[in-house]
């Protein structure tokens, strides 16, 4: 049967922050609109990466045509291999975005087995039924583009991350007569970013912070440490501008921020001037007045260049009294305590730190649309649907009020994860379900799935330790051999008397079982477990994991 | 030999927020400031709750005299369990202090055994060469106190936590002429809490929310549902007044929150007109739009009663489309995804949920002095030492030059945990250290201590597992009986195939080891642990942590 119906199916990012990944089918073809990760919350032990569950894309992965990506941010990116280690099809992006992504694929070893297409805004694009016009936005990284998508029910409009910077650094201005031509001609769906749609008003230039740098270069006497995230090209700009005219060389310190700049140079986004950038080795050579220090680790991640710099323990940066620090980035709800951890150890060797405090000027501006940039581009784009993505579910919510309130729009439809929207020229509406959820990785030197039970294992055993009755059970006669002995590891309440007492509790199972019984080790497991538990909760109020061993000898 | 210095030791609360206790000493005689507890990151597996290093207190516990409370919140009074139970002493507290205190103390079963002892504003009392007289101020909770203490060389003023509210809504006014009447005689230091002193400018007072409520209550055309700390007395004592003003009938539904208000009501601080409250059990006799529930779990506390009945799992509180619940509170940092889980739950049942956004008008105040009123009680006291409490590093530098900028002090001195600052009329200075730190609690029936091995072990088995090598040796031959088992929990990359291989590598290590390292298990347990160490990394890039087991039988 041929469905005369598109199908929107979000896979991630429609109900929290980050992994964002959207299907968009019609009949036998599907494209995927970004392929993101998102960083685990402590309460996911041991989990390195979080990726979206691609069940749906593997079990129809005949139809998948491709993964079309906004622009190179690991929330839009960095679910990359982990999805193409499934499903071999070509990745679209523009040439920035695939610097990023070619990095990242080569140290997965996927680069060779992957077709890279590349992308330009006002260059359409065909991929079975659907004509795809990447269109220019400003964002906090450079090249990326929203996506016009023709289909044979209408044109469908993908913002990915924007915001509508009036004055980005790199000149290249968010295209405004593209979207007002599509808003003239009809949209039947607009899918647009949510993230700040709590703030009111619009959010600043990439340009606005750069008073208040200037000011900051200007007082430093000393030197002039400056951080931020390694992909915000528009701010490493700003940085280099002013380390040229305060007369400072620059020094780039850190594995993240090395490799981003010189792609960013590479690519032209970065315009160095012979004889400004020297090696960290050569710090020393300059008067402390004259040096700029680019480094890496806004987050306070603890391996980072600025974290061991903080603590005294990097080769090249060394931050003595009077140097100044600049935190130019927000603080990632669940990274206060590193974050703080770094700066009060800068404070303690009296560096001058400058962070986003929300006293000390504006050293960091968002990348993302607020509410007045976003009621503009629905009203260039006067969608006839109005579908929020990007953002917990109360975002999401949010956004859908506030595309209402413009008057300009049919209607507005909130969906989740997994849901499938159905769209025809006339209505859109939610028509059943197809798996989604969380997929978390443990990405050593492969990328692993971790199981739930791995991660429930983990949590058990990480609140209360773990408490392992082990059994010898003689093979051929079915008896007990010797006393049963109990082992512990990040068990608060261990002593010596509990747990001889845990041993007897055992022994004491063990006697009063039958050999029908203790030939079923899963039974005389289950019994073991069952009272050493009631015995130690009991006795301590813990609920360590207990895991009976049974040994055949 | 007999010591003229009076010493200050801070022993926590001085480079973190939270656990705040500070030890002052004259000769033989010691009083302490304040016991408080924190609340652990999430990196501290398993523990509960997180208190000082009360080690120089215990090892001069024939000195200790007592401890003095500035207030009821439990950064300043939650350690007390924990400290009485190790050391013996009066506990000195105003009336609302101490109800709070005798609740804490009765669930340890320590009441009986305490000697609290009831202190009062304007009410000097003497501990052995100290004469203290509380003076008042306000903060967030009610009946809070700075302490103004005599001493052989002068004049010490703590002030506890503090904002100058210039119209609480009790009518009890932050005590500016005591103040300055010290300051006029003369104060030798001033103990000042730092926790806002990032923010410029004033803290609005605790009646500053009450616009914005009453606007929220005249909109509300169903059952409103308002959450507050249980401790905020000044708030929950607003909501009542806007209740009776709208015709709302108020039910107090959550253990915390009923147990507080109960305690306020009984002492005073809380008006409650007859006919006013109602059971939770009759919510649904009265229409919704004159209904208000007072209910506890701003933090998104799992077992709280709002994070139930934001998924219908309260008896008493159903929340459903139209009903309106107002968060009146701020998100406390590392409890960003619970609190927003239970948000986005609430916006699925279609409620309308108020929060602090930044962008919902005023609903929270902070309960903590800003700058200017930093400066003015610094300008009202003129102390000749200024010492920062209460922050992280950070906070304590800049309160010290916040205090400088002042002019009208001496000089400002930077302490922190286990510093031994001594003082005389003329000069104070650090002189040593003392044992500090922090101890963590596992806060079950018993008050137990969490060792630092075993947080490292939880966390070490959170990040990748564990694995258990187990062998049986013989103890009559020494020599190993059958195959070594190999048992694992929480590791990732566990197959059969793996386990196997394992398992020949235990056997290998031990069959290429002499009987004397045999004989020897801690000898046996560590080459076995290497080898398996090295197999597990090489093939799996993973560190689980590697527990070898020897069974004697």
């Amino acid at each position: 049967m041929t469905e005369n119906k598109l199908k929107i199916i979000p896979l991630g990012g429609l109900g929290e922050f980050g992994m964002n990944c959207l299907a968009i089918r019609w009949q036998d073809d599907i494209i995927v609109i970004d392929a993101g990760l998102m960083f685990p919350e402590s309460e996911l032990l041991g989990v390195d990466i979080v990726v979206p569950d691609i069940t749906y894309l593997v079990e129809n992965r005949q139809c998948v045509r491709g993964i079309i990506l906004t622009h190179g941010h690991e929330d839009h990116i960095g679910g990359l291999p982990w999805i193409l280690s499934e499903l071999n099809v070509p990745v679209y992006g523009t040439e920035f975005t695939l610097a990023y992504v070619e990095g990242k694929l080569e140290e997965h070893k996927l680069l060779d087995s992957t077709e890279l297409i590349e992308i330009a805004p006002k260059s359409k694009f065909t991929i079975g039924p659907f004509t795809i016009e990447p269109i220019r936005v400003t964002h906090s990284l450079v090249d990326c583009v929203a996506l016009a998508i023709e289909t044979p029910v209408g044109v469908i409009v993908h913002t990915g991350d924007f915001k509508i910077d009036l004055s980005p650094p790199d000149g290249k201005a968010f295209d405004l007569h593209t979207f007002a031509e599509y808003g003239k001609r009809g949209v039947l769906a607009l899918l647009q970013d949510s993230t700040n749609v709590d703030r009111p008003g619009y959010t600043p230039s990439e340009w606005a912070v750069k008073p208040r740098l200037d000011e900051v270069f200007s007082r430093t006497k000393k030197k002039l440490f400056f951080s931020c995230f390694s992909s915000s090209i528009y701010r490493i700009r700003i940085a280099l501008d002013l380390a040229q005219t305060h007369h400072r060389k620059v020094a780039v310190v850190g594995r993240s921020i090395v490799e981003s700049s010189e792609i960013a140079q590479d690519l032209g986004y970065l315009d160095i001037p012979p004889g400004l950038m020297i090696n960290p080795g050569q710090i020393n050579d300059y008067a402390p007045e004259n040096v700029l220090i680019l480094i890496s680790g806004t987050q306070g991640e603890p391996m980072s260049a600025l974290s061991r710099a903080a603590v005294d323990n990097h080769k090249h940066a060394r931050i003595v009294s009077g140097d100044t620090v600049v935190l130019s980035s927000r603080v990632i709800p669940g990274n206060e305590k590193s974050i703080y951890r770094v700066i009060d150890h800068l404070c303690r060797r009296d560096a001058n730190v400058i962070f986003d405090d929300g006293a000390s000027g504006l050293i960091h501006v968002s990348g993302h649309a607020s509410q007045e940039e976003q009621r503009l581009l629905i009203n260039l784009l006067r969608p006839k649907f109005f579908i929020p993505v990007h953002g917990d579910y109360r975002h999401l919510k949010k956004h859908a009020q506030v595309a209402v309130e413009t008057g300009v729009i049919g209607q507005a439809i909130l969906i989740e994860d997994g849901d499938v929207l159905e769209i025809t020229p006339k209505e859109a509406r939610k028509n059943g379900k197809v798996t989604a959820g969380r997929v978390c990785i443990d990405s050593g030197s492969n990328v692993d799935v971790v199981e739930d039970i791995v991660i429930r294992d983990r949590r058990h055993i990480s609140e209360d330790g773990i408490v392992l009755p082990i059994i010898t059970i003689n093979k051929l006669s079915g008896k007990v051999e010797s006393q049963p002995e109990v082992v512990t590891r990040g068990f608060a309440a261990v002593d010596a008397g509990l747990i001889e007492n845990a041993r007897q509790i055992v022994s004491k199972t063990l006697e009063g079982s039958s050999s029908e019984e203790k030939a079923d080790y899963g039974v005389i497991k289950e019994k073991v477990r069952v009272d050493l538990k009631r015995f130690i909760q009991k006795n301590t109020s813990r609920r360590p994991l207990i895991m009976p061993v049974i040994l055949e000898i």
